[in-house]
């Protein structure tokens, strides 16, 4: 787990000067990202990677966005992972040269892929011979091939154990002229579903046994199999990844209240926040209404150790900084526009209609997807897949 | 509960030559509208509002698309509400006159309330003091206003039974040169948690009854006030109005799988669907991967009958058509790019990589709102208010 400096603002000050003006800068729900604590994210990922000497290979589609590809590249990362064609498109339009598309191949973008794969090193993923077939009839480059192995997530992939079908693929691909078989490429999605960091290293651990298993199975001296993992969780929790050889997380550009709670991250990783004004107050029961609902942050949510369903925690917005989560507040329901806080009494009582509140997303990349922008403490315009 | 003529399709048919043709239009997630449906679905609402003698101010949240809007336009409909004050002005662009904004008032959005209010006639919502005396200090035109009644669904608004503070907000109201007293506006969103037919009609009647007390003490001679409901399982369910002045619903437009299960609707009256690539098939676990998922359809799930939580029923695309859903087939799981959907067996055969899949959406305002535009049978794209 991440632990740093955690920022002494104190929870229980009123809204201030700083929080008016933050109003000048923000009159509607607005993504703030914290630069700073982003490219700390970044930094320490990176740093790790290296210290396990682990291809950096990050997924994009978290921040989805070209300025903040930027702070990696300056961070020397070369290679990049995304979820869709467009987002390759995307990326390779500022320069990015080697990017692997780790969704199963959509064989109705065909031409699109033929183009990107004409500029830049595209890597692609396969499960099955119909797809293999159908990219050695129309593709017109050379493109790096990944077989996507389910090593227990089960939502795509060939099972780790079935040796026979991955056999016969690997044999298509060396036969099939257009297609370079770069690994065995896997997500441990199922990490996400843990309640504790002991079943994340037994899922990490257990992944990767497997999955080295794969590669001695197949591995041909003139051919180094790249065996690619990705989670968040395990990329954050772990310190052993004996058997990988490239790492693909995502979400730690950013983390959320999900990761938090899984131990990924400390609250003081979180990197965005949701700036949203308050619109009504309830004295009756509590409850502060913001200008902030579904179509802001998502309607994911997170079910909290008393069995609560949450939305999103509250914090104080300053000037350059937000505060840990206020205690005893959370975003407890939303709707299509409207999030209802319910608030302790004491915070309740510091609060007005128009002050702006700060909103830790549960699942920040739904919620960055949502936003055709996001912006700094000052409001600039950081510009995103979407804008 | 509406019920039309059901489409002949053949749900057992296997993905034809009509398969292909779509194939040719949409080569990644589309959202198809099926203008016919959609054009009978308003069609049906202003005929219920008409036959109850109910001002018909449909929500334009749902489909937020000047397009749609002008088919609403093309049968009478000259007064609408919007939950924001940005889809005000979209749709104040095209010409509408007389806008409800039904959230509450942003203070911080005052400079953009001006402008709308010297060009419309806008109504606001207002549920305290504090917003009646900043409106009073910064309108500088007259705006209509309705006070916001809580009538049980508990998110925002005055209690029903809080005649001390409704009758305060009234005088403070009358008192303001500006502020024009329109009547009291209330959200039935509790109907949407229901399990009956018979819970709807409840909430419904008791709602209409509570409302009208309020209407009966606070009536005077010059002022006709307005009781304005909007609920879609009411709108679509009921009959009786009695007690009602306006109706504004939202949802019926597309109508969705939460509205069919409530019983608002048939599954032939949803008028969207969202248009999914095959990417991959499992066959060890009858599982067929789409590229559709969160950031496409939203997370928005449904709890079925037999406890199972569902993301989307699946049905098949022809030329100009949908099926039915076909049994015992549902998107089962979802993540950011990709849709599972658990498959019988004999559909799962019937299937092949890069054919098109039709998924209803569970909730249609929250699918909608993530799209940039929507298509119908032809490709062709009708833009909305985030194109």
């Amino acid at each position: 787990m991440l632990v740093f400096f955690i920022l002494p603002l104190d929870e229980n000050e009123p809204l201030t000067k700083n929080n008016q003006q933050m109003q000048q800068l923000f009159s509607k729900p607005g993504f703030l990202i914290d630069e700073h604590k982003c490219r700390r994210n970044i930094a320490s990922m990176i740093a790790k990677a290296k210290k396990n000497q682990l291809i950096f290979r990050p997924h994009f589609k978290t921040h989805h966005s070209i300025e903040i590809g930027r702070w990696f590249r300056e961070m020397g990362t070369e290679k990049i992972t995304v979820s869709s064609i467009d987002m390759a498109r995307y990326f390779a339009s500022d320069g990015w040269k080697d990017i692997t598309i780790a969704f199963p191949v959509n064989w109705l973008e065909m031409d699109k892929i033929n183009v990107l794969s004409s500029a830049i090193a595209l890597n692609l993923i396969v499960e099955s011979s119909e797809t293999i077939r159908f990219l050695n009839e129309h593709l017109k480059n050379e493109v790096g091939i990944f077989i996507k192995i389910d090593a227990g997530y089960h939502r795509t992939g060939i099972s780790v154990n079935n040796s026979a079908l991955i056999s016969e693929l690997i044999h298509e691909i060396k036969t099939s002229p257009k297609l370079k078989l770069k690994g065995f490429l896997a997500h441990n999605g199922h990490t996400y579903k843990t309640n504790s960091v002991k079943e994340i290293e037994e899922i990490h651990l257990g992944s990767l046994k497997e999955l080295s298993k794969l590669k001695a199975q197949f591995q041909e001296p003139d051919i180094p199999l790249i065996v690619s993992i990705g989670d968040t969780p395990g990329a954050s929790i772990m310190n052993d990844f004996e058997g990988a050889d490239e790492l693909r997380p995502g979400n730690f550009v950013f983390y959320d209240l999900v990761q938090e709670q899984l131990g990924s991250c400390s609250y003081d990783d979180i990197s965005v926040v949701m700036a949203c004004p308050v619109v009504a107050k309830h004295p009756d029961r509590n409850t502060i209404i913001i200008y902030g609902g579904g179509v802001h942050l998502s309607k994911e949510s997170l079910k909290m150790p008393n069995g609560e369903q949450i939305f999103g925690k509250i914090v104080l917005l300053k000037d350059n900084a937000w505060s840990e989560p206020i205690p005893d507040c959370f975003l407890s329901s939303i709707s299509q526009e409207h999030g209802v806080i319910t608030a302790s009494e004491s915070f309740f009582n510091t609060v007005k209609i128009s002050d702006l509140i700060g909103v830790l997303p549960v699942h920040s990349c739904m919620t960055a997807d949502l936003q055709a922008f996001y912006l700094n403490f000052k409001g600039r315009i950081i510009p995103n897949h979407r804008s």
